[in-house]
């Protein structure tokens, strides 16, 4: 039985990250952690006639990645979580019609990722899954056109303007195993600081994350610098300063903070202005990037909390300000013991 | 431990539904059910200025009413899970923003209801939340607009259309307790039969809803002559017809099948074509009639199968086919053994 301490779940006997994958687009691949990419495509279209249609394909090619990788059928999962940015998780659910397995659709934005590997691995720690996987994206040019302006519009970045990462990343979670250990999860909370700039999305998302991590050291019993790094979705350079500023003045400063927005590109050389974004971003860093630290025992604690805006075109044309939330995960190497 | 049979979790030890609320509109307090629900608008506007907030609000309702109902206060629940038709789910964002509580949002379309009725069940059952809660709606006005025409458009509905409920249903998941028992749940899979037609839901759906029963009925043991009525979400008059069809043709005949958007209007006299959908549809008539039913004893087993039809007005109009999916939960009268 997993243990409760507030919202935060313990996990006596730790579900493990038995594979992942990761794939991208030209950009990503361009940048500083292309090397851990499974897969990356020259050409966003990845061959399909739409955008939405190739960020379909990228979930279907990085599911293929993680069942090789696992050396498994797609009949040996048990359950898919995922969803993606579109309106109504298109992306999901027509990568799914070609894979015939259990699954169950998530919104969370950017925060997917978090969300849908904490359930993963509640599913697998508790028996109610033997290989449950977790599956998220986003594409740049299907983000741009739903959430801004249409691409062919050419409207220019603000400073503060996120990049929407073209890339997929799976993981596959098992009750035991030789992978890094998931210890502990602990779901956002929806905040609202009253942001309403379509183009600051870190600045919309800091709270939520600073109060899911507030929440889960005040229950946890576990201190900031327990970890090598504090790995926040994709707060870019605006919100990740935000977070560090109210962690700092609700008396929790952060030494080991990372954000997977600032790891996936080279804001300098790659003009991302404030950094990565999108649901992809987190979940491709975790592939890329986290997961093999863990794995080869670089890292030996970590948090990810995958953070993500809730608005949509509609309420943000209606004048409402953007919710966010911040779901946390706490990663182990293979060999730490919990 | 749950017990695991291919697709199916069988709750050796079933969590109970301690709490349910339904509240809807005009429409569905003229409807057969409406002694069932727990509030009913005249003004489908609720006071908001946008249909996307009275959507919310509808939502924040009912929430009212599951914590009335359950003599809580808002911070007892452990988890919610929620979500609804509007891109990026914003009724259940914007409805969460004035209740602090940790949450997992979720995409299943009209099949909602099951999806966060099953997974509130598994984290109940396995002592992964004291307290967890499934919230979902629906709007007529958010969804025709979104998916269809808008309303001033005034288009002509074709006699094979469903009328989305302005509805909302809610939930509460507890280990043990005097209600409801949940006894087994089956997630579906993604199923896509080519159907084109947006004004045809039901024929979308139908085949998700054929494949879960299959599924469930191979590996659960249990046989349809087990269940006192087997509720489908809301594929309607013209879904309902096609899914008798399929399962007959499959050998499986239903002499007890029944449709939540059947039951929730009187189609001769309220005009809703072939019957009721959207998410807050399924969600209303188990909150309205099937929950009551069965703590009363009217009724000892059933199960409740929400489908969902999972495309968007971008890939409607990209030409695409319709996904349909359906999850299904087995619920039990308090009294009946497991």
């Amino acid at each position: 039985m997993p243990q409760r301490r507030g919202d935060v779940i313990l996990f006596d006997r730790p579900p493990a990250v038995d594979a992942w994958a990761a794939v991208g687009g030209k950009k990503e691949g361009e940048g500083p952690l292309a090397a851990g990419f499974d897969l990356l495509f020259e050409d966003n279209r990845l061959g399909q006639p739409t955008w939405e249609k190739a960020e379909s394909e990228l979930q279907r090619q990085c599911m293929n990645q993680l069942l090789r990788r696992a050396g498994l059928a797609p009949d040996a999962l048990s359950l898919v979580f995922g969803g993606d940015l579109q309106c109504q998780c298109t992306a999901s659910h027509y990568a799914m019609r070609q894979l015939d397995v259990p699954f169950a659709g998530l919104y969370g934005a950017c925060s997917t990722m978090a969300e849908g590997l904490a359930l993963a691995a509640c599913f697998a720690a508790c028996g109610l899954a033997d290989r449950a996987a977790a599956l998220t994206s986003s594409h740049f040019c299907t983000a741009e056109r739903q959430y801004r302006t249409p691409l062919t519009y050419g409207g220019k970045r603000t400073p503060t303007a996120q990049w929407t990462a073209t890339a997929a990343g799976a993981v596959l979670l098992t009750p035991t195993g030789r992978g890094p250990q998931v210890g502990a999860v602990c779901f956002g909370r929806v905040r609202d600081f009253d942001v309403t700039d379509i183009n600051n999305m870190g600045a919309a998302m800091a709270p939520a994350a600073a109060e899911t991590l507030l929440r889960f050291f005040a229950r946890s019993g576990r201190r900031p610098e327990d970890y090598d790094a504090i790995y926040t979705g994709d707060l870019g350079f605006v919100g990740s300063r935000l977070l560090l500023e109210i962690l700092q003045a609700e008396g929790l400063p952060l030494q080991n903070h990372q954000d997977c927005g600032l790891l996936l590109y080279d804001r300098a050389r790659q003009q991302v202005k404030a950094g990565g974004s999108g649901a992809g971003c987190s979940a491709a860093v975790l592939a890329a990037h986290i997961l093999p630290g863990l794995a080869k025992g670089q890292l030996r604690r970590v948090l990810l909390l995958s953070t993500g805006a809730l608005m949509s075109q509609t309420t943000f044309l209606q004048g409402e300000s953007i919710p966010g939330i911040a779901h946390l995960v706490e990663l182990l190497a293979p060999d730490v013991p919990v």
